[in-house]
Order: C-alpha cells, then sequence, then structure tokens
C-alpha cells in the first residue's frame, strides 16, 4: 500500500522536499510492517544520516527512526554533536528522542505531524536544547496520513 | 584510580549488591575516560543486560549506559518489553533513557545518585511508564563520589 503519491510533488519548500525523503522512509517501514516513522539529518544541503522505525525487527524498542538517523549522522560526521544540522522527522520526536536530540545539540527539527500520546511538547519544552529551533506541521496531513493508515490495518 | 572500594561489603541489600555490579561498570567507563556510569538489568535474580557509558567511543550521544542495557536485555530476552526486570544504574536517569525506559515498560527503575541537570525527576513524572517503580539513593554516595572524582580530574 502506498499512501502518499511522491510523483505529484510540483512547488516543494525545501523543508517539504526533505520531509518527503524522511517520508519515503516511514513508507519503507510501513512495507515491513513496523510503525510508520521515517528521518533523516540534513547538514549544508546534505543527507548525512537516515533511519526508520525497527523496533520489531530488532525486538528494541530503542530503535526509533530519530536514533538511528542521530547516530547514523554521528558516525558520518566523526563527532557526536550535531550543531548545524537539522532532524526531519515524520512524527514529532517521543520523550527519548527529543532527550536524544538535546544530547546533539542539533540546531533545528522539523516534524510533520504530531504524538499527542508521547510527543515531547506534551511534556516539557526544556526536554529539547536551548539552542534547538522546532518547527512542526510540515507536510503534516501526508505524515500523519501514513501512520493512521498504519493503526488503521492493524485493527 | 578506583573510587570505590569493592572489597568492603559486609551486609548489602539486594539492591545494594546490584548497584555494586552496576558501580563496576561505572569503573570501567572511568577507567576509560568515559563519564562513569554504569547499568545493568535484573530479571528473576539473574543479570539479563549490561552497559557502561561509551559516548566518546562510539562518538555517539545515545550510547548511555541505560540505552546499551536496554537493548543487550532485549537481545537476550527476544522481545522488547522489559517487563518484571529490574534497572540499576548509578546515576539519575537523563530525559532519553527515562523516556526510553517507557518503551520497555520495565517493572522497576533503581539509582544510586540524582542528576541535577538532566535527570527525568526534574522535567515530569509522567516521562516514566506508570507502570514502573522509582526507587533513587541506592548507595548513592559511592554514585556520586565516581562521577565526581571524574569530573573533578578533568578541570
Amino acid at each position: 500500500m502506498r499512501v502518499y503519491n511522491f510523483e505529484n510533488d510540483t512547488s516543494l519548500s525545501t523543508d517539504e522536499l526533505y520531509m518527503k525523503e524522511a517520508l519515503r522512509l516511514a513508507q519503507r517501514a510501513f512495507e515491513e510492517d513496523e510503525v510508520p516513522i521515517g528521518a533523516i539529518i540534513v547538514s549544508q544541503g546534505k543527507i548525512i544520516g537516515k533511519g526508520y522505525n525497527l523496533t520489531e525487527r530488532l525486538n528494541d524498542v530503542t530503535a526509533h527512526a530519530e536514533m538511528q538517523a542521530f547516530t547514523a549522522a554521528s558516525n558520518f560526521i566523526g563527532g557526536k554533536y550535531l550543531k548545524d544540522c537539522t532532524l526531519y522527522v515524520t512524527i514529532e520526536p517521543c520523550v527519548m528522542c527529543a532527550g536524544a536530540s538535546y544530547w546533539t545539540q542539533i540546531s533545528r527539527i522539523v516534524y510533520g505531524a504530531k504524538d499527542e500520546k508521547r510527543g515531547f511538547t506534551k511534556f516539557n519544552q526544556q526536554i529539547i536544547h536551548p539552542k534547538t529551533e522546532i518547527i512542526g506541521g510540515v507536510m503534516e496531513e501526508d505524515c500523519a496520513t501514513l501512520i493512521k493508515s498504519f493503526f488503521r490495518n492493524k485493527r
């Protein structure tokens, strides 16, 4: 099942173009029967880390898309800090991933749809590093649709 | 440098005995010039996961002691949930690790010394799964001494 039509892009903003890449990864998770969330890390116009949720395949609750993207980007850079980077993630980060983002000191977080249950904004803004700018709602509908379809199929 | 005298145990409680194991791992981190925090996961009297902080060696801010212990325990069990397990960790978990513990649905968290800056209790109790019991202050002084010595040496 293909929820998002990747062929139908006309005039997307830069954030939307990168979110589309995150959505592609979320779609891959969907096809592997994982909760469909995708993430990429961008530095100076280059994707330096990618991840999609693999909690089922790896039997590991820490294997969220963002965690894998953080680790991949750190490996790529050869350093722990992602100071001039942006995280694009299809769903608002959970407390764990937001807490991880704090340690990376990442510059920007752009997410698609909100997570009303475990999204970090529900908790405490201080979870996020004070230097991190947050932008929500990029391609929100597409991001939300993919995850809603997944859970609809499960019920 | 050996901060904690492991030979000097007389009548430790079960929690203290396990905390001592976590302290051993923290000591190993200390010797490798990593922020000295150690963690173990115990299930039915058996250590099923271990970890110590490896953020420097792995160049990865997500490589906290607890995260590695969670992953190791999940691998051991072959399942994502740590429902009848206890996490012993020398320092109060940060937001990321507390957020991870939520997903594991772990039964108990026992920590040694508080982390006033990024310890989860500073933020929001709901970060922790409602089924998780929290016990702080086990071998608090030993746990605190090790980490203080580390940072004292750095300055």
